[in-house]
């Protein structure tokens, strides 16, 4: 049994909870400052406004001010907070967050560099705060199954081979299974990026709308070429394609086009609506769309590589087009159709 | 401008024709014997039953009965029905299928050779009655698109270069954009099996039916399974893995599990029907279901492959559960969870 701390008490974080109380573990929910109406809400007895149901009994939760409680000698701490929040949040715990022996992140995405230029992977940016060994989490898991506990099949990737048993020990459940990897550098970039390429994904579905037409064909043309741009991506931070192959990668995509954010972005701009507009709307509804940060990323890093030739040949119209559309206003239908 | 005659008046059959006549081909349109009522329909220049369009202007129907005058002088043959039936068919039309310089078949699956008890790919069926290059078709390609002219990605592959050039010049269009392909193998068996492993990902929607919890995690999971798998069944037939990751694999596998008989056969079964039941049923209702044959055919070869051990050390986990649900009445959840 270990003393685990879940930072952020979002969908995935608030999820996650479901198999570390499965096995036993004491467990504690700790909410961001916009956390502080789940948390109430939890406390109360009521069920997560968006997962739709109550923590386990006997997981204590805690305000975005009780940090220092809440993660006093834990020896887990999971990083569970949408990616452009991580760096400030990290930031504000300071010493409060004590010394864990285990770091997982949940959390998908790039970061900026401590000046906001770089592009560099989470995993880099935790360890900037807390030299701790980091695990890092991917795969097909939609937040509302994990808390039911559906099955979900997932991937946890370190370098630190005792790290990741460790965390595989923790997590583990029936209905929890996790697939180990080494290469947790392109597990992190296809986590990132699978949420940019279903923005593109979701166009294809607005175009439908738009037209009264389904685009399945055109959907699907799209994927595969997706999956070998994360590759080509994998293999230029270091990482492998073969992980982007798998659940992480090919498995995660899968998932991530059927529904959410991202995807609804992409439905917004193939309707009509300019990329500017939907990303407004979403905001004021209080979403955060990843994918639309992770292009601009991954867009920047895919640039620097063409620019040094360290991307060995591989050229990435769609990242291209998809970067066009959200942030040079290309035209949706034809600037995708030209990357297929 | 080309004489073709496509063989089947089946959606997809019709379908192509909207390409080919784009492109001012003389088109002539032939249905089977099960298709009448669809010649019937189009020749009174009512909608494709299914498809819900007529054919466009200048396009020739044929009966069953007329094969003779349909086949005449057509340089280029599309097969297109269904795989259980091409042996049958082609042995009916006999010498009247005459002497096209080109076969191309968007028939998929497997057939039993001569004697019933093989495993072969359709295109060796082909050439059993035809001396003459054929070219394959595979990718994502929902019909009623294609008969829309959608944009739609396919790949054609043919070991014959020049047959391929040629193909690819009769059916390209602005909409309908093809990659070609050396391994005609890789992308039939991907063709045939897509049908096999959506089954598979359709149980994961019948499983939602059934419990009212959402199993997208496990749906997402088996994904990059069966694309692992369809590879090493592509290098087992003599086939690269790579083409399974593209379009014809990856793409083909995502747009057969949004819709289609194939994942609503799984479905039914995920939901608590038997295989048998859920076999007869869409049977009855006069739909055939390529992917049930197709996991039987796939599973025998991979047996035999590993019989003689040339599977070089891959194990088929999913297509074994897959076999085992459908022909021995295995338990779908725990089965499926099993092989992820």
């Amino acid at each position: 049994m270990a003393r685990v701390t879940v930072m952020g008490a979002g969908d995935m974080g608030t999820a996650l909870v479901t198999p570390l109380a499965h096995n036993g573990h004491e467990v504690r929910l700790w909410g961001t400052e916009r956390d502080s109406a789940i948390i109430e809400a939890l406390r109360a007895g009521n069920p997560h406004p968006r997962l739709g149901i109550p923590v386990p009994a006997g997981v204590q939760t805690f305000k975005s001010e009780e940090k220092a409680v809440a993660f006093q000698d834990a020896e887990v701490v999971i990083v569970a907070i949408t990616s452009d929040s991580v760096r400030a949040v990290l930031n504000w715990l300071g010493h409060d967050l004590g010394h864990p022996d285990l770091i997982v992140t949940v959390a998908k995405g790039f970061d900026g560099g401590p000046d906001g230029h770089d592009v560099q992977l989470l995993p880099a940016t935790i360890i900037e705060f807390k030299t701790a060994p980091v695990v890092a989490v991917g795969g097909p898991s939609k937040a509302n199954e994990v808390a039911r506990g559906t099955p979900t099949a997932v991937v946890f990737g370190s370098l630190d081979a005792k790290a990741l048993s460790f965390a595989r020990m923790v997590f583990a459940s029936p209905v929890y299974r996790i697939e180990p990897s080494a290469d947790i550098t392109g597990l992190e970039v296809a986590a990132a990026m699978k949420n940019a390429y279903a923005i593109a994904l979701g166009i294809a579905d607005g175009l439908e709308e738009r037209t009264g037409l389904p685009h399945h064909n055109l959907r699907a043309a799209l994927f595969p070429r997706a999956i070998a741009e994360m590759g080509a991506l994998a293999r230029t931070f270091g990482g492998r394609a073969e992980t982007v192959f798998g659940l992480a990668g090919t498995g995660d995509l899968q998932v991530t086009v059927t529904s959410g954010r991202n995807r609804l972005l992409g439905e917004r701009i193939g309707y009509g609506d300019s990329p500017d507009d939907a990303v407004g709307a979403l905001a004021a509804g209080g979403t955060t769309v990843e994918g639309y940060r992770a292009a601009d990323f991954g867009y920047r890093f895919y640039r620097q590589a063409v620019e040094v030739g360290s991307l060995a040949g591989a050229s990435l119209p769609l990242l291209d087009a998809l970067w066009q559309i959200l942030y040079r206003d290309a035209k949706p239908a034809a600037t995708l159709w030209r990357a297929v």
